[in-house]
């Protein structure tokens, strides 16, 4: 059975949801999930029923959303810290934390360690596209600030086996994010990585912001400074898009009653596609196991499809198929 | 009297609606169009009445979309150089194109030239925000891919000198495009570039994506690669939330009543709030004179905006306060 290592006390909310998340997550699928955290709460939030379907590990410690990630690697009493240790010592398949996404990525790289011929790990998020079903897969968001061409290569090998193996695309394209599509387009870095790109199966060229959602590609590859600012502006033109349209409807009738007629069928849709609740968390690709690092405003759903995307991965074989790709396209 | 070279051939759509946008901004206001292209063309555009308010200047040449922005400084006969050429010449006080955006930068860079103390030239945009009156003024979006700290800092002088000048703040905030709001967060670029910043008026520190659309700071600075990458992005976002919009009202006869209901007073609202026509052109500040790039889909309100915006350039000193503030911070 999939042992799931989840840290109990991560995220903006406290325990309650990632219990629930977890109880949820028990009643659709079987898997061990591994609770660590502080034993009281933990226990206070969980139904008697659901007390020997999991395994609690104690953990005395939280980093907070204002500490440094630099610290991660002292705080050994952290939850984080004892999760991420339960995948390094073989005692748990995945971890999954909506607890200091910082800390999750450092313990996460520096503990349980890389792929072989990976450098960096990346993280990797789904955004959602035009297409009515599909979306695009974007990284790296955040882990390298700072990339190199090789990371960027790296990246888009790791990015198109993701795709191919979680996200069911049998020929997933690939794209290089670029200030323009022609090949002749980037800054140095990108300019450096599209000469590496050639390998990279299903590599289309250069692609611009725009089509990180409008479906012209799968994958979408860039530098963790500009993935994360990326994904940070679309949720604020979504945010203020929609907080535009409540401050009009507040002011007139008509658009009040229309927005009503409106709510179910479009509104209610729309919220669903932007929903990051719905794709689970976002994987830290590179890593010799699995890390789920989910969104710190994490609701129980949120935490729910998190876990199934952590036994998604472990049984889709994602880390071996990009080990043998690399030394595939290294030999 | 305010000379205006108009670049009448560049734009997606041909002479047409920048001659309407020329002659919707003479009705307003006073200044002297010099149009540049082919005369034949311009004059069937023109109406009798304007003729004698208008001055014609002949080029044979159209550099087209699909053409290397390398290749602008020998085609000499081109309607975009003989237009910035007018600017360097003396002959008229600002370039305004809807041409070829790379062409028109390289060709004002190089032979109108540079403001004194002024490394590169950036091109700055306005982002609609959050607020219902305030906008975001957004720099580099595409003129330097590869940018030195030096570069950011004199964006960061450039952008509040206009915010000040243009958009009319009093006193306007000035925040560096990072990954986090941490004064440690950022890439070696933005790191370095931090620490020259403590010299720009109203410098708030590091901002996030999510910033530039909901009006926390006036300013928002970054390279031209990341700039380009979420300007284009954010229209991307917000092109896919409409389609999306659409196809589940048509799905739905009360959505679609409900739609029409909010036409008028919400979804009109909100198209005038993102439609860039309403903005003008984007100004290439940092050169010896004025050139506003606009839109390659810029109708003709998009281009009589983009006259009043060279008009209001030329009028407000924008060139030497910048000129002053970067001797006084090198003093």
């Amino acid at each position: 059975m999939i042992r799931i290592a989840i840290d109990a006390m991560g995220g903006d909310f406290g325990p309650e949801p990632i219990i629930e998340g977890v109880i949820q997550a028990l009643d659709e699928k079987k898997f061990l999930p591994i609770l660590v955290g502080d034993r009281e709460q933990i226990i206070s939030f969980l139904p008697q029923y659901y007390l020997n379907k999991v395994e609690i590990i104690k953990a005395s410690d939280v980093i907070s959303m204002s500490d440094q990630a630099t610290q991660a690697l002292k705080r050994k009493e952290s939850s984080i810290f004892k999760a991420v240790e339960l995948v390094r010592d073989g005692k748990a398949d995945a971890v999954v934390s909506a607890g200091h996404s910082g800390a999750t990525m450092t313990l996460a790289t520096l503990r349980i360690g890389r792929l072989p011929g990976i450098s960096k790990p990346a993280l990797a998020t789904i955004m959602p596209n035009k297409s009515m079903s599909a979306k695009t897969l974007l990284l790296d968001v955040g882990a390298v600030t700072d990339c190199t061409a090789k990371n960027l290569y790296e990246f888009a090998i790791m990015g198109e086996v993701y795709a191919k193996k979680l996200l069911g695309l049998k020929n997933p394209t690939v794209g290089l994010l670029s200030n323009g599509e022609e090949d002749s387009k980037g800054n140095a870095l990108t300019k450096e990585a599209f000469k590496l790109m050639h390998s990279v199966p299903g590599f289309k060229g250069n692609v611009e912001g725009s089509d990180i959602f409008n479906g012209s590609v799968d994958v979408v590859v860039c530098d963790g400074y500009t993935g994360n600012i990326v994904l940070k502006a679309s949720e604020g033109v979504v945010s203020t898009v929609f907080d535009l349209m409540k401050t009009h409807i507040r002011k007139s009738i008509p658009a009040k009653i229309g927005a009503f007629m409106m709510k179910k069928k479009v509104f209610k849709k729309l919220k669903e596609k932007v929903d990051y609740a719905e794709y689970g968390g976002a994987p830290l690709l590179g890593v010799k196991g699995c890390a789920i690092i989910s969104h710190g405003k994490s609701n129980s759903k949120a935490i729910k499809n998190a876990i199934f995307q952590a036994i998604n991965y472990n049984n889709s074989g994602v880390n071996s198929t990009i080990e043998e790709l690399l030394k595939k396209n290294n030999a």
